[in-house]
């Protein structure tokens, strides 16, 4: 059950989709459902909090920080350009405000608040829970359980296991906020993606890479050097002289190019974006009425105000520019939007170290971190107070409605794919997103770095980001910044074969790290291949959980609720109804313990080709996997089906399945597929029993 | 054995003390030995590489990131000042170039070369292992386990298995270096310390907290606030009046008072240090020969010479100004030394900011990024060419011999306490370091975050630390940078008991982390009294492991090499000849995975006086231990002599032991014990044995 509060008059988010009854909060009365969980406050902005028990466990927020279960920190929900999060950072690119606490008495919240929110979850006092905003506009919706959703027994297998609180929890929200996106499947293809690609030649040189060592591949996407002066929607005349051809060059060896767009558009006279945006009122202004001025890629920007309707129509249409040279995908970027400077900032910070540099003759200590601070401002929180956006008519400053920036970016591209490809899916992720964006297009998790325990975080990310409808989703594999090393490309892409976006890129200045870079290249070319073996499967579920509004990736917990154990493993994870994962994500190991909450079938793959089955019964093992195997354990009473290997989804062989299981028990796994690009899939879309 | 081999000239570092035949190489031929193993180059500074098989493990390296085998990234020897120490980064605060490989073929190799050296081990291709140099002037020390040492096998009971090549090896290099310096036994004790205490109420404020709690506590360590204008040696006049009374004071409640003491020398006409050091020429000097110029805390600084023997003993004999008043134990900080600034490198600043100001009416993104980055100039290296050490008479530039700085300021310390307090042990203990320094006193690992994964790096570095001699070493426990939890701090605590140096230490401006400003008492008390029933085991270990120049923390790897599982795990120790550890290192878990490489009996400890044993065999094992629990495994044949509890080490109670171990057994213990200052511990200390 679903109870939707509001409280004051909030701002239209369109994070949901479900009609719901409101019930308008103007007494603590009002809200006894609400308050029969937590302590309501709303002076000093507005609070909810709650003493938790030992035993609850919290989980949500989509892209944060920390584990699956959230409890221990506290996390703010406010889209930040931060690639160097460490373990005390609290805000990463996305914000998604759905939490759900599952103990005794179970529940979900969503805080569709476009501002600021904290919670902390056991920060401040270990057993406390307390969310609050600054703001007192906002609707809550609490979920319950649906009575039929009860604790599990762990035997159940998956498909037809009872629906635990969690699972209902998740479903409820998950059909609040409408079905997530569903990209084309060539985007469950491998990308390479690298900034620093600074021509056709580099493009060249990947694509020749990957296929005269036979890896598969199917994008590169390209980062900013491929426009001219970073302006959204050009091409660079002499480094791209012909992207049509280009692009029909890649697909000519099925490969796709996905360049990136990002938020701020350039200021330059001549330039018919900056242009129109200006003589149309398109872009975000100041409180006097002017264009504000941010200072990011290209110098000078200014931001298109993607919270009116018809500068995203406008910023949307102009995508077609690159769709019409064979585009078929792309990512929006820079969009939280991140602020290398404002000109008010600039302009401060200019003041201040012009006084400071008065007393350059003879600087003391704190001249010295006067200057060296001085102009640390960038995503400066002020300067979300410097502009503002045109919502309906109404100029509602930026820091209200920060966080649906990036999500109305996207939704901004996907609306206008509608009309100019009616009928095709394009591949679309972005960096910053809210609730709602999921219906739009993908995320990617954002600037990582070359750390291992970035790795554990893009596999305890994965639910949380599913719970929140994010489906289309992966990490930036071997890591953004910093030097990466083989072994951790190889143990992050024996991962990232099982994410739906898998995506190898890192950053101008680190490590070039596409797999043929490196020594020993049977490791990478298997691991590359099992992925392709595993897209029917994959493709498959994504499908349904899309459109069904269920997990793709599943924490133990939610499925075995009762397996005390099973529920604080962390770094294993359901994948569909066939498989667990559990991925090796240390280094110098040979192998990992794995706890499995019911009998499996332990699949170590050797190659894409070879692997080695053992039944497993439940409880605690310790399983070998090399550096260059893949391990994973297949449910009691499901099927895992493999096409052949092959270089790129255009070489899909769907008339030929390798279906691992459990021998001789007639077990059968209905495999969704279509074309693969279709938007009509309820008819054109089937479903194909694959039976042992 | 080990063998000698000089390259060049090198400079006299004192790492160690064992005096052995110099195998002089000119030729590739003179190192026949080492060219057993690598490929020697001498063209472009010098190298030794060598290819490394997959089943080898490389250990060593002291302070330094990441795992207990260093494969699979870089590492630098370099002492910086790091406190954000991520994955990514290849120096800490100290330098410790000792290094073994253990495999088909076992050795280690200390090179003795107190300027920048990299450590490749699987970082360039992941089974090449590097070490080079700019330099080709060093001593390198090669070191193969003795004949009777081989793989033991497993089944062997501690303190009686045959010598691994590893514990062979790692003997032999610590007998080279010479015995680790032994602090006084109420050094075991617990210590308090936060950077941002003011004044004596603090100090009182601290005391009181857990006096009147009951939580054990042994010493206060003072920041830099004590002092005025954080000059070395003086006290501040206003807010501590009377160090000797306070001192006394502390002294009737068993506290120690323990202040810092920094590198540089504030320069302030008048100020006698400051006086006496320029008259003497005991400070670094420029080419020019004026004396170099740091902005340091007080501002402008000199760094004593600590290479001159001296301006060596003049610092050393300043202690005695605090001594005096009580003091009977120093941190010494900022030793690398850490640089906010040079003179130099902030003219070259100014000079490069005044530039880009010319431009800021319209300050482009490269003046921006210029801006942000002109005054990025701490701990710069081309500092480090600007100054130079008088080394007996010989002019040596900062950065042939930067790693021997931190050390020679311990080392001065250590060299007149001998004759400050001939008949007492002192505690001391440093931030930068060098082998050979273990001798004269500890180190802490420098200034980490409140990061579960700091708690592991903790973990996993004490073995490396003992592997160089330093003995007398923890972190600081609940993080020193960012915010901590209850949660972190009990986790880190509960490994904390275990490591010789204890100590609770955070930043100005992060949360207050005494026990006391927790909820929930209870817990963190029956943590910290466990420690002091645990310290007559620990004190005894570590003074027979300074003796024997042997391990107090050992790998795994060590003690069962045939084991190939008990090689990897990097996330449980030995403890002296009874324990195994396995601490809890992550949120929200109520237990753990343990592997048990033998037969062993779990104790778990609920209270300080109240525990469970289970009797376990080899294998893996998930052991429960809730945030309130300590969990530790016992030796099979070995007891752990437990005392009462107690508050403060002048408590504890060496007349009644509680021994734990396998009943019926008549298993034994010999505890070393004195009384816990004296230097004459051959005659005054005792072995007592204990008999279950």
């Amino acid at each position: 059950m679903i109870q939707k509060f509001r409280f004051g008059t909030p701002i239209k988010t369109d994070a949901t989709v479900a009609e719901l009854p409101v019930i308008p909060v103007t007494a603590a009365k009002d809200a006894a459902a609400l308050t029969k969980f937590f302590r309501l406050s709303l002076e000093n902005g507005f609070s909810l909090s709650l003493a938790m028990d030992d035993a609850d466990a919290v989980y949500g927020l989509g892209e944060a920080n920390r584990g699956i279960n959230k409890r221990g920190y506290k996390y703010v929900s406010c889209c930040t350009d931060d690639p160097n999060h460490t373990e005390d950072k609290v805000s990463l690119y996305g914000a998604h405000n759905f939490i759900m606490l599952i103990g005794q008495e179970s529940f979900g919240l969503f805080l569709d608040y476009p501002a600021d929110i904290c919670f902390d979850i056991g920060y401040t006092k270990q057993n406390e829970l307390t969310i609050s905003t600054d703001g007192t506009d906002l609707d809550v919706y609490l979920i319950t359980a649906e009575e039929s959703a009860t604790a599990a027994p762990s035997s159940r297998p998956a498909g037809n296991f009872a629906e635990s609180a969690a699972l209902s929890i998740v479903r409820q929200f998950r059909t609040l906020i409408g079905h997530s996106y569903i990209p084309p499947r060539w985007a469950f293809g491998y990308i390479q993606s690298r900034w620093g690609y600074m021509d056709e030649k580099d493009i060249r040189r990947v694509a020749k890479g990957y296929r005269d060592n036979h890896l598969p591949l199917d994008s590169i996407s390209m980062d900013i050097d491929y426009m001219e002066d970073y302006k959204d929607f050009t091409v660079h005349p002499e480094r791209f002289p012909d992207l049509a051809a280009l692009s029909a060059e890649m697909k000519e060896q099925g490969l796709h190019f996905v360049p990136i767009i990002d938020a701020g558009v350039k200021i330059e006279p001549g330039y018919d974006v900056y242009e129109d945006g200006v003589k149309n009122n398109y872009f975000c202004k100041r409180a006097d009425g002017t264009d504000f001025v941010a200072g990011v890629w290209p110098g000078k920007t200014h931001f298109p105000d993607f919270l009116n309707a018809d500068a995203r129509k406008w910023f949307g249409d102009l995508y077609k520019r690159l769709i019409d040279a064979g585009i078929e995908g792309f990512w929006n970027d820079m969009n939280e939007p991140a602020i290398f400077y404002s000109e008010e900032g600039m302009e401060d910070a200019i003041t201040k170290a012009s006084e400071l540099m008065k007393s350059k003759d003879n600087p003391d200590l704190n001249t010295f971190w006067g200057m060296r601070d001085v102009f640390n401002i960038s995503n400066d929180h002020a300067d979300y107070k410097r502009f503002y956006h045109n919502m309906d008519g109404n100029k509602i400053r930026h820091d209200k409605v920060h966080n649906l920036y990036g999500f109305n970016m996207t939704r901004a591209a996907a609306e206008s794919f509608d009309t100019i490809c009616p009928n095709k899916r394009l591949l679309l992720f972005s960096r910053s997103s809210y609730i709602g964006m999921h219906r739009f297009g993908g995320i990617w998790t954002g600037d990582n770095q070359s750390w291992w325990s970035h790795l554990l975080l893009n596999i305890k990310m994965m639910p949380s980001l599913n719970m929140c409808g994010f489906l289309y989703s992966g990490a930036d594999l071997g890591g953004f910044g910093s030097h990466t090393t083989r072994d951790l490309l190889l143990r992050w892409l024996a991962f990232g074969i099982f994410t739906p976006l898998m995506r190898n890129h890192a950053a101008l200045g680190t490590r070039e790290q596409e797999c043929y870079q490196f020594e020993g290249l049977d490791d990478f070319r298997e691991i590359l291949k099992l992925r392709y073996r595993l897209i029917p499967y994959l493709y498959s579920e994504f499908v349904k959980a899309a459109r069904n509004d269920a997990l793709l990736f599943t924490p133990l917990a939610f499925v075995f609720p009762q397996d005390k154990t099973a529920c604080e493993v962390e770094d294993q994870l359901l994948l569909g109804e066939s498989l667990m994962l559990a991925p090796v994500y240390q280094p110098n190991v040979s192998g990992r313990t794995v706890y499995l909450p019911e009998d499996m079938l332990f699949v170590k793959f050797t190659s894409a080709t070879e692997y080695s089955m053992e039944p497993m019964d439940a409880g605690w093992h310790y399983i070998g996997c090399a550096l260059n195997e893949v391990a994973l354990f297949l449910r009691k009473g499901h099927l895992l089906p493999l096409c052949p290997p092959c270089e790129c989804t255009k070489q899909l062989d769907y008339t030929s399945f390798e279906l691992i299981g459990e021998a001789g028990k007639g077990i059968s796994y209905e495999l969704y597929t279509d074309d693969g690009y279709t938007k009509n899939m309820e008819q054109e879309g089937k479903y194909v029993t694959l039976t042992l």
